[in-house]
């Protein structure tokens, strides 16, 4: 079992394996030859980044049975797949900016977020899981009011800071076994499921992805989000807990 | 006017200005500080590469007003924003693969696609074109089977090589005066439009997207398709035209 950062300490950015309050910091990156340098940090000492860098941030819409019925949908026979833009992206403790334009309503959702681990195409069900490195948190941070009008998402979910993923990439979880995932705001419990009521898993995800593109060390898929989504507004603060990963906190700032 | 190119020759990949068929080696990258190197090579030398690396595609749907009504789709009052994954990217002569798994057809799209030249965020309609460098072409090449079953766009228009553009980016020229834009099949036309009938113009669009996310430089907007889409099959030759720009042309392949 291990638990991978990126962090910031004075002028350097590195990866790093977290054990207990102890950073082990690695020489490269996290995916080719990983190596530990010798070195150790105490965590209190850095600050945590997105725990990863993707060149592509896939999601998936309407994945936990309870909220697609929520949303009036029916349930998928195929996965619901969008992106979100690399700018959208942020690390823990990091502001969500509230938009000053276009839009006027953003809600928050928890997520399960898997962490491709090598270039994956055309990989089985059965194989899947050796293409993931672990999993980290995310919140699907969603500009509501746009979503009905703009019919394809990039724009309502793709906002500068409306992907905060992390603290870090836990990778010695089982999403089938079932794992709490909650999302509190405000200290108010807002959402909570298990991620055993994903409706496609994480394998029949990276399968299915991979059937059509490469799949890159890095590359993540927010997997959906339970039902209980809801507002956030500037001064809100958004924390949401998954079971064997820990808590990713942001607070909502107006732009 | 300056037409810039990125190309492969022998082991290195370079940026170039492209006069005449004379190519002139750029130093370094084409956005920050461009400067020519002093070497020249002819442009028969050298492999052309889809011409700038972007760091998203974004893409528009029903763009030209003929397009939305082929699909029975009302006019958009906003525009309808998705994205292609960054491994969908190739460049001009290289074989878009006709996938093997979950698409059973593949249709072109003939786009004209602006370049962003510099980082752009909450930009006006009127500075809009400031941040744009220039014009290439683009097929938005789409697994039409899959556009409905998997309501949003990324993966049937995600799959590897989907995102022909080149063949290099052309500096000086205006799509709101009109230019002529055809997609040819085995040499038959297709498509036929001119740039003058996109719905959302490219500083609306670049404005548009700028109030939303951070746009860097070597960032893609395809800018939308006209009527006239339609099936190819392996062994087909697809080539759009664009006035002032010149021509792009794929194989189709299986993969």
């Amino acid at each position: 079992m291990a638990r991978f950062i990126r962090f910031r300490q004075a002028e350097r950015t590195a990866y790093g394996r977290l054990e207990g309050d102890t950073v082990h910091v690695l020489r490269g990156g996290l995916f080719d030859g990983r190596e530990e340098s010798g070195e150790t940090l105490p965590l209190s000492d850095l600050t945590l980044l997105a725990p990863c860098q993707p060149t592509k941030v896939l999601c998936v819409g309407f994945n936990y049975r309870d909220h697609a019925e929520e949303f009036n949908t029916p349930i998928p026979e195929q996965p619901n797949i969008f992106m979100k833009p690399l700018t959208a992206l942020t690390g823990p403790e990091t502001p969500v900016y509230f938009p000053k334009a276009l839009a006027n309503q953003v809600d928050y959702e928890a997520e399960l977020v898997a962490v491709i681990g090598k270039r994956a195409r055309h990989v089985s069900e059965e194989d899947a899981l050796d293409y993931v490195l672990g999993y980290t948190i995310g919140n699907d941070v969603t500009a509501r009011d746009l979503q009905d009008p703009t019919k394809q998402w990039t724009v309502c979910k793709g906002f500068d800071t409306f992907a905060p993923i992390g603290p870090w990439i836990e990778t010695d979880i089982d999403p089938k076994s079932g794992l709490d995932i909650s999302c509190w705001v405000n200290g108010q419990r807002r959402q909570h499921s298990s991620t055993k009521h994903l409706i496609f898993d994480v394998p029949f995800l990276v399968s299915y992805l991979s059937q059509a593109m490469t799949l890159e060390p890095g590359d993540i898929i927010f997997t959906g989000t339970p039902s209980g989504i809801g507002p956030v507004n500037p001064g809100d603060g958004m924390e949401i807990r998954i079971q064997g990963i820990g808590s990713l906190f942001n607070p909502v700032k107006a732009e």
